[in-house]
């Protein structure tokens, strides 16, 4: 009977098919090479393509329609179809990692894909066409060649994560509406903050949308600590407050001075040795400086891998200075946090139990999809203090369940998404085993790069030594400018190298790492690997890709 | 061929069911269940569950594992399979809402659903059997009956759409990575700040994690305007600064006061009249004494839709206040933002044209997937002027294409979730006809609630006229409290009616809606709609419910 219905299902289907109609250019070409794909492959017959016609179907036909259960079903395996193939193909070597366009390109409504919004409802079919062609012009961020950011890769029970996330659509603020997901919340952290070094897992945290948010709320929370009239009274209750970071530290500490009213000019950064970590002594004469000046030294943000050179700042002998100079100590380890999922590399933090808090992201080293990020504090109940307004209408003290589940008034956000399910999710799949596995990998393999190129011939490294973290900081130098003396004109060259080598590989895209200056070094490529499917030949394949594109120049 | 090879995958795997091992007690139940729900229907083969034995399978084995692609999307499928058979039991009013659990009880592994986190790897079938678990404690904010919070419903174009946005994984903060998303934004911001009233649509904006954060750029925003060395010096370069909002404006305010250094002090609350609109006489009254002891009126936020009341403050006579005391003018339309895009009812927000800066959230009244908020500003380069430290390594001036498309450098985040493209497909599929039948259908469907239950026996408006929103709030008294004159006692009782039944909702689990006091008025329901999926007869279910549950109190 099974199979019976499913032939009839089948060919009553085919007779509406798709094919037969006309549709746009790219797309409709895309589609079909996808189809033949398929039926090539033809492993299993809930990959086929539903024939169900969707160009007289719309979104009005779908649940909670009346009879809109059957379309809604075929709509929705229809998109996983579009989103299966586009995983399969991320993972192909042989698939671009982009296919890079100008703004004014897609603006203009390339191959028919046109952005513009209406008045009137396009057909499912439409939204269709629309899906594929979003996917078709962005960036396969999980391709095992995009190196370009710190989040990279396509983990799968990541993705299984986030689509029942999604399906789940609730929202962290109450137990009442995210049951589950608060739990979760509270276990995860708990495990992070044992894992960071606090005894029994003290201490509080919650997840914000990104490291910049978790970097704020550390400087908000050690400002209510240490002056919690702020709260009622404003910033001129309390003296001039100094907060202190390093010059490669994430600007997103000086972003947080600005926003919450310290101004910028009280964010003092601090100098680096030659590898990008903190000088404690010069944190020191700062503090000093700034007490001689009248100021009061609140802050102190320790770097646990910093955005381009991937440095460890020197956390004990920072965390003696904050004891000294009673200080908070915050580590921004957003990108270098994952590190300590790793026995091999977490001496790398030693020192990070000493911290009041700790920014740490899931998202990045991790490979947890985006967006996951924590911010952890040592001190119960600072969160709740800092952040507390008792909105009535949904912290009900008189509801009947345990309402210190409620956790929504410990975020500045009054609704906040569930981004713990995925990353829970991993953690079960993978177990803390896979994460230090994974973590290990990466490490090894940007040794790997750094090994290999260190000697290079058309290559300077920016600075000496192993890389701690997955950070392999380089200049290529095309031949024209080997052998040349240091001089003006061999750096405003090499400035250009850089950006040239990526503007090539973006248009052919092959693959993409990025590039900045950085102090007075001009423009250098800062390698890093978090993608779980980059294998050596990956790395081989981008240094071979900077020598074809840049050879010449 | 194809269906040889369908029937030999098949039994091949039937061999290998998962019926024949032992599973744990619940999760196993309602697998089975759902399995005889598929096999009865059997509508689509597409819909069959893989026999894939997933017991000897781990995340290790996925992509981009050799051999990974076929255990991926043999897994994938049964994630959407269990995501489908969730979706299609949110739309039964036979499924409940929830199936509530206390926290120690969840926590203690209800059914063999385990929270912890541990060292090793699970397998994919317990993986599987997780989701299944997350989803079954969780609650159904889509259900037709679930009235409990301004974000209800699950539109299934929207649901589409967070599906592929996860799939791409990517990051709003530059073109480079999220070109057509990037794209998408501008031209979705662009629409909104038209349908407010701005010439041409011209000014700024950006997607935030939610309204909170959104009202929060609205008074950073207007700081930097009046006090742009305040990002530089602190909140000491500026005199007090006062912020306005009314007591029925939302906790989001104080919060940004809080945070920003302001102080809660200095955030002064506006009287309301008896349907909760704030009284511009009140608020020129405040501004005239805030400036006679010398401070200085900076912001006034206006509510477009109370969280409570879903009042609309006058918009109008608040911008001749904001044009006479040159005060910025923001209003939080959160809530009621989406009545904009109705010509029926955009009028409540008559004024709008007028603000500086407006917040709107399509995750509430537009039925978009959580999150969706935009802050709308009306002069262009504040928000970048504000908020931009040009950081090297993500906004390289020397790309190859026109780098004002990275738009990350305006926003308080670093890395930033793509919230757009839901929302931009589902305007695509619904159009903007489509979002403003939504809009007019539920206002109706409150209007219908406000109407059968104003004179029925046994409810008490909380404020007499009919809603702006579909906000309708009122008390339910039980049998055992009509006819007793309003006393101390009478309150004290009435103030336990809603959070009995209420408690009494959530165990049975047939519908939820919010409660809270508001001022000196005690406990009373708060019934919104947003939920597309809500008829008539649920609003009839819910009065019943509340009478069934609530005759005896």
């Amino acid at each position: 009977l099974l199979f019976q219905n499913h032939k009839s299902v089948w060919f009553l289907q085919k007779n509406n098919s798709l094919d037969e109609k006309s549709r746009i250019g790219g797309s409709f070409k895309e589609r079909q090479s996808s189809k033949n794909v398929l039926s090539c492959e033809n492993r299993d017959p809930r990959f086929g393509h539903t024939e169900t016609d969707f160009s007289n179907l719309f979104a009005r036909d779908l649940l909670p329609a009346k009879n809109g259960e059957e379309p809604t079903m075929q709509f929705l395996l229809e998109v996983v179809d579009i989103l299966t193939n586009y995983i399969r193909k991320t993972f192909d070597r042989s698939t671009k990692v982009l296919d890079f366009h100008h703004p004014h390109q897609l603006l203009e409504g390339i191959e028919g894909f046109n952005l513009e919004l209406s008045d009137q409802p396009e057909s499912l079919e439409q939204i269709l066409v629309d899906c594929r062609d979003t996917l078709k012009y962005g960036v396969r961020t999980g391709h095992p060649r995009f190196f370009n950011q710190l989040s990279s890769g396509l983990d799968i029970i990541g993705l299984a994560g986030e689509w029942l996330t999604s399906t789940a659509n609730t929202n962290m603020f109450t137990y009442e509406i995210a049951p589950v997901f608060v739990l979760m919340e509270q276990l995860t952290l708990k495990k992070m903050r044992e894992i960071v070094g606090w005894p029994g897992g003290e201490g509080d945290g919650i997840f914000s949308p990104g490291g910049a948010i978790s970097n704020m709320y550390s400087v908000m929370v050690a400002r209510y600590k240490y002056y919690p009239e702020v709260k009622t009274k404003g910033m001129s209750a309390a003296p001039r407050l100094i907060l202190f970071t390093s010059e490669h530290s994430h600007y997103s500490i000086k972003k947080a001075g600005a926003a919450l009213g310290f101004g910028v000019e009280n964010v003092i950064l601090l100098k680096c040795d030659e590898r990008g970590r903190v000088i404690p002594a010069d944190l020191e004469a700062k503090i000093i400086d700034a007490k001689q000046k009248g100021y009061v030294p609140l802050f102190v943000n320790a770097t646990a891998g910093s955005t381009v050179y991937g440095a460890f700042d020197p956390i004990n002998e920072i965390a003696d200075l904050c004891e000294k100079y009673n200080m908070w100590l915050h580590v921004d380890g957003a990108w270098g946090g994952g590190l300590l999922m790793s026995r091999k590399h977490r001496h790398k933090l030693s020192g990070i139990e000493r911290a009041n808090s700790v920014t740490w992201n899931p998202h990045k080293m991790m490979g947890v999809p985006l967006q996951c990020s924590a911010i952890l504090v040592r001190e119960k109940g600072l969160l709740q203090g800092c952040n507390q307004m008792c909105a009535g209408y949904l912290f009900q003290p008189d509801k009947q369940y345990d309402v210190t589940y409620d956790t929504g008034d410990k975020a500045i956000q009054c609704g906040r998404h569930v981004d713990i399910f995925k990353f829970w999710l991993m953690w079960k799949a993978k177990g803390t085993s896979g994460f230090e596995q994974h973590i290990n990998k990466c490490l090894e393999l940007s040794e790997y790069l750094y090994t290999k190129i260190k000697n290079r011939e058309g290559y300077e490294m920016v600075f000496q030594g192993e890389p701690q973290h997955t950070n392999v900081c380089f200049w290529y130098l095309p031949p024209s400018l080997r052998g040349m003396p240091d001089c003006p004109e061999r750096r405003e060259r090499l400035h250009k190298v850089a950006p040239k080598i990526k503007a090539m590989m973006m248009e052919s895209g092959t693959t993409m790492v990025g590039y900045q200056p950085q102090g007075d070094k001009v423009n250098f490529f800062r390698m890093v690997v978090s993608n779980p499917a980059a294998t050596k030949s990956d790395i081989d394949f981008l240094i071979e890709e900077i020598e074809r594109l840049g050879q010449d120049l």
